[in-house]
């Protein structure tokens, strides 16, 4: 029922400065970024394979991730797995009294569905679980695109690197979207 | 440069119990499990895709893993990509004055080649580098193979499942091996 890790989120106070260390040094690429309001987080993944490094910058201070970040410090905060049937794992979870965040899925952006699951059911691992919906490709190529075309139509924005764009997006967001 | 997620490693204090949730609940397969001395801990390893989930369990009460936990509690210990050339990578993290735990690669069983960088350096996750050499694969296999005569040779053993395996491995480990 389990495909494949989707990703491994990892909060970072800056986006900038992660970027220094998955993009610039460990050679990582970043595919797509988005703000996700209802969590209050900036969200930037970065490939490994079938998988993605998923960095999370708490953006609204009173978010769950801005007090996860204050509490433990930064690093590794969750790791996701794709499923083929959430209501079906769920189910199965629920029958073997693991405790549950999400007793139903959520309905995240672009129709996703998503659960977690608490670490106290899991052993201390906070545990995402993530049905891929029809909608969400082709939302993410969207975003991609214009992702894209900011980095690049902007002379100084292409000149300066992804770090200085980062810079630019978290304080020029208001103006911008 | 990185070819994938090899694996997350999640500390664990007991090993039969986490099978609970990972193999029991969740439904993922045991594929492999061993004692690694210079670490002190029993490791098993749980497929999700092309990744693992690898769980450890200190074993010897002064191995940096068994700190982990005291300090820090059950969870996720590290990511671990694997790389295509560990030198080569090194090299570049050098060169962007990452801070590393192995200036060099270390030789680990089956030959092959690991490198863990600080957590200072990657903005809080520790993380390993790991170069598949030929012999590992079929060192695997030969491990796979034996744990499963192990599982299915004794009738008690197999008649009370992964966690009674676990149970009886860990204390029958001295008069096994």
């Amino acid at each position: 029922m389990i495909k494949k890790i989707s990703h491994i989120a990892v909060v970072v106070p800056k986006l900038d400065k992660a970027m220094g260390f998955w993009v610039e040094a460990l050679g990582l690429e970043l595919s797509h970024v988005e703000y996700v309001e209802d969590q209050g987080v900036d969200v930037a993944f970065l490939p490994a394979g079938e998988s993605d490094i998923e960095l999370l910058r708490p953006v609204d201070e009173t978010s769950g991730v801005a007090r996860y970040l204050e509490k433990r410090g930064p690093g590794m905060h969750h790791i996701c797995f794709e499923v083929d049937d959430i209501e079906a794992m769920l189910a199965r979870l629920k029958a073997h009294n693991i405790l549950l965040i999400n007793e139903e899925p959520t309905i995240g952006t672009g129709g996703k569905k998503i659960a977690f699951i608490h670490p106290k059911g899991t052993g201390g691992v906070l545990v995402e679980l993530y049905e891929l919906t029809t909608g969400e490709p082709a939302r993410r190529r969207e975003r991609l695109i214009a992702m894209r075309q900011r980095l690049t139509e902007g002379r100084r924005i292409y000149a300066t690197g992804v770090r200085a764009f980062f810079s630019g997006l978290r304080y020029g967001r208001n103006g911008d979207e």
